[in-house]
């Protein structure tokens, strides 16, 4: 089954993420508002109490850190994706480092960029209407995270939870 | 804020549910299958703390139980909605029971159905179509439950999960 690590903002922040997303983007019905911490791998039933207890060590080794969000962000030219950029404090950047260690599986393949993306699969002309509006738009969001949450997906591509992992 | 307590199935049930809600089901989009246990309730932030120490107990003295689906029933004439029929096991009827004892808001109006809807809003033409092809057929899904969670509900009537509590 095929497994994901997310972590959710506050109710207040997912709804200002929806507000793009319901025009923006496609996976808006598949899952809530998130930070991706761990990208999606694939665990076998018998493997995933041992991962179970590999995140439960991670998150009691994991202080609550300050989830802030001043500005938008994009990963183009490599894709149209737009979100929300989520400063990258040490403790995020750590929580990302624990879940890819251990025996846990190990498919980053890429450099972290903690984000909720608001906005994906944009043609180009759209991208740079709705990116150019943006960009010009500052944020003042901050809170706490003290949790994440393991996912897994079903056949439909939406995501129900498994199990929440609150810091010590 | 508003909350509700909800039990999702396994994937394989979640994923048979799915193939009827993706027709016949216009929540399918805003929460995975699901069987509510509790009806959504308000609690002002102050309160969330006082009902997580609740619904963990109840977790604690609860013990792991059957869920099985033999076949679809309805709510006609009451309203056109269509569900997997859950086995009203004692334990899981106590567990209803118990989310609506000590301090947690008991807004339960009616009878509590163990249910996974599958079909609702739908015209009285289609209901008599898709009720009168679905109660012919025979399910044999039989797993264990052993778990719940606490949701909360997003401005677009979407639910994201707030914490998970593993019974004992």
């Amino acid at each position: 089954m095929k497994y994901g690590v997310a972590i959710f903002p506050s109710k207040k922040m997912q709804d200002e993420a929806n507000s793009y997303r319901k025009r923006y983007d496609p996976h808006y019905a598949l899952i809530p508002p998130h930070i991706t911490v761990k990208e999606p791998f694939v665990l076998e039933d018998k493997e995933l109490e041992a991962t179970i207890s590999e995140l439960r060590e991670i998150a009691k080794s994991t202080e609550p850190f300050p989830l802030s969000v001043r500005k938008v962000s994009s990963f183009s030219p490599v894709t149209n994706t737009i979100y929300l950029k989520v400063e990258p404090v040490d403790e995020l950047l750590k929580l990302n480092e624990k879940l890819h260690s251990g025996n846990l599986p190990n498919e980053q393949t890429y450099a972290f960029v903690p984000h909720i993306t608001i906005a994906q699969k944009l043609s180009d002309d759209e991208f740079s209407d709705v990116f150019g509006s943006l960009k010009m738009q500052s944020f003042d969001m901050e809170e706490t995270i003290d949790r994440f949450q393991l996912m897994y997906q079903l056949e439909n591509g939406a995501w129900t939870v498994y199990e929440t992992f609150t810091f010590k």
